[in-house]
């Protein structure tokens, strides 16, 4: 089993990665004090690792929540429904909250776990690429507005992360390439050799091979938690994080959170955010084309049809981004350097939306 | 101006207090940075003081939010109705959230400060002396559950607290009355010099008597101020501040805060606390009648009828200060000296509130 810690002083907390963990009690015993727990699950996930994971729970007393899968679920109101049974079951501030699932289960339940009685323990049990490699480490806990993306939320650091990566054999091959944006992103931003190894090993990791996997999750989460464990409320440079989000949020809330995986749209916003740094002149135009290859041959959209560049403007103006009435982006000044720019040229950023936004969808 | 600091590191703020703050632009030149923000108040505080604070705001954007007044509005609802008007108006995560009103306006308010992108500023602007003494320092936010009193909430600190004593010459008696119950309190915690001042100057205080208040102000939030900067997130000493809310928040809530102001029904709870540490044998009954007799002089009801006593026992299930399947409650050694206990006989809080629960309404 791989161990690695997110150093946050008396909040820091381990990620474990191996296959299997969920169905091993000792794993639980070691590590989770609460006796009693809220088990917050969609409808796709529980049927298939639920009774393992409350077989692995032992005697504690368990409740649990299912809520409908996919991100247009990720709402206030299913939050309040998470908070409506701990309050409902009168689960004490020493109670823990346990998020089965991906994404959308992660966020949603860390932002109820933050709000119940001001602050309840949380653990992260991710479940897909995506969540294990970005969303359920680093305390980002949230709930989208119809408005925009993750714009209510809270920081809501887990108290313990279980990467069981045997979870990914039943994966959909559409959620594994959209976990793989997130992992094109660290890349990215901090690791050109990780970006190199992607671009020979992606039919691997298509193909599921879990050694490949097992490579791109650890290494993602050293990326991310030694970030982390730096600038935890994103002061500076955790921002890095976001490259292709702001993009890629546009995307989402434009298309009301019902058409695009939440990593599809990242993987189109590594392509615009690659183009607009070319646009830019920061980036050579060789290096922007060797991003938009690798997203296209992971199988993601390298290009947005359906959401005209207007409206994808008017969603990044909402943007968490936005900062003194100017939204800073993250570019790249080379595969493996990003970094925050607020002084880019307004008209580079109208010709690259218009480049890969808008047609029929 | 009286100033006082919250020593919180990097989060460390202000309290301003003095008369006429908020018609004072220099308060908020010096002390605010948001150029955008959104007012949260009520319908009985916005026509008496919101026209002289956007005055003093000068040429800053702001936009408004007006919530019906009282308790039973501090609820996840109209928490989401702020958040939908930060959206809609296109906030950004520089913006400052202020509250202007009473303890309603002021949880609720900096609860959706704490979730807007996940925590934006946030300014205290209160209006009532239970607000000015207690609730608009510390950062607990939060709104009700119709099952527990603050069930919803999150540490968020304010980035500035500015008492305006001014307001509390339009304040009803019944508000100030509840006011005084928090600084009751905060004699019996910490300081019986206070109390014993408050025994002195009732009548005073009672008649809004300006230097009268302005005293009890200053040193209920040093208090405050000092305790809060010990101990943030309550792990220990904070919790001496909740000496008579585990019954308090048990009456509000069993009575779907329709009945009780908040200060109200803690007078009830101090009175039950002191009453509970002398069945425990802690406390001299001489005290307990103390206690019993200030809160009864300032005008707050000493008894609850209409709550059975099993009825508060089941909402006290909910607290916030239950661990490890055990409530605990603040009680008294002497007035000046509280400590959190566990281990009381159950028979005593049984008999206590059988004492000061129940019988018609």
């Amino acid at each position: 089993m791989d161990t690695l810690n997110v150093e946050l002083g008396a909040r820091s907390y381990p990620i474990l990665i191996a296959g299997g963990l969920l169905g091993r009690p000792s794993v639980f015993e070691q590590h989770l004090r609460a006796r009693e727990l809220l088990i917050v699950s969609d409808t796709t996930v529980a049927p298939l690792y639920l009774p393992q994971l409350t077989a692995s729970l032992g005697k504690r007393r368990t409740i649990e929540v299912i809520l409908p899968d996919g991100e247009v679920h990720k709402t206030l109101a299913n939050a309040a429904r998470v908070l409506d049974v701990l309050v409902a079951n009168r689960l004490a501030r020493d109670c823990a909250v346990l998020a089965l699932g991906g994404g959308v289960v992660g966020d949603l339940a860390g932002f109820a776990a933050a709000c119940y009685q001001r602050g309840v323990d949380f653990v992260q049990l991710p479940t897909t690429l995506l969540a294990q490699v970005d969303s359920a480490v680093g305390g980002k806990t949230g709930v989208n507005h119809p408005g925009g993306k993750n714009l209510i939320g809270a920081f809501h650091q887990p108290v313990l992360v279980v990467n069981d990566t045997a979870t990914l054999a039943t994966l959909p091959p559409r959620e594994l390439r959209a976990g793989l944006a997130e992992v094109i992103k660290y890349g990215l931003i901090a690791d050109a050799a990780l970006f190199g190894w992607l671009e020979e090993h992606l039919e691997a990791l298509l193909a599921g091979d879990p050694k490949a996997l097992a490579h791109i999750i650890r290494r993602s989460c050293e990326i991310k938690a030694a970030i982390v464990g730096r600038d935890e409320r994103e002061r500076g440079e955790r921002a890095l994080l976001n490259l292709g989000h702001t993009f890629g949020h546009a995307i989402e809330s434009a298309t009301a959170y019902r058409e695009w995986l939440h990593g599809e749209a990242v993987g189109a916003g590594l392509v615009i955010a690659a183009a607009m740094s070319a646009a830019c002149g920061v980036l050579d135009p060789s290096e922007a084309e060797r991003v938009r290859r690798l997203v296209e041959r992971a199988g993601l959209p390298t290009r947005v049809n359906g959401v005209a560049p207007a409206v994808a403007l008017e969603h990044m103006r909402i943007d968490k981004k936005v900062l003194g009435g100017r939204l800073r982006l993250v570019l790249l000044r080379s595969i493996g350097a990003a970094f925050v720019c607020a002084d880019y040229p307004s008209e580079a950023l109208t010709r690259t939306l218009a480049m890969h936004l808008g047609g029929s969808g």
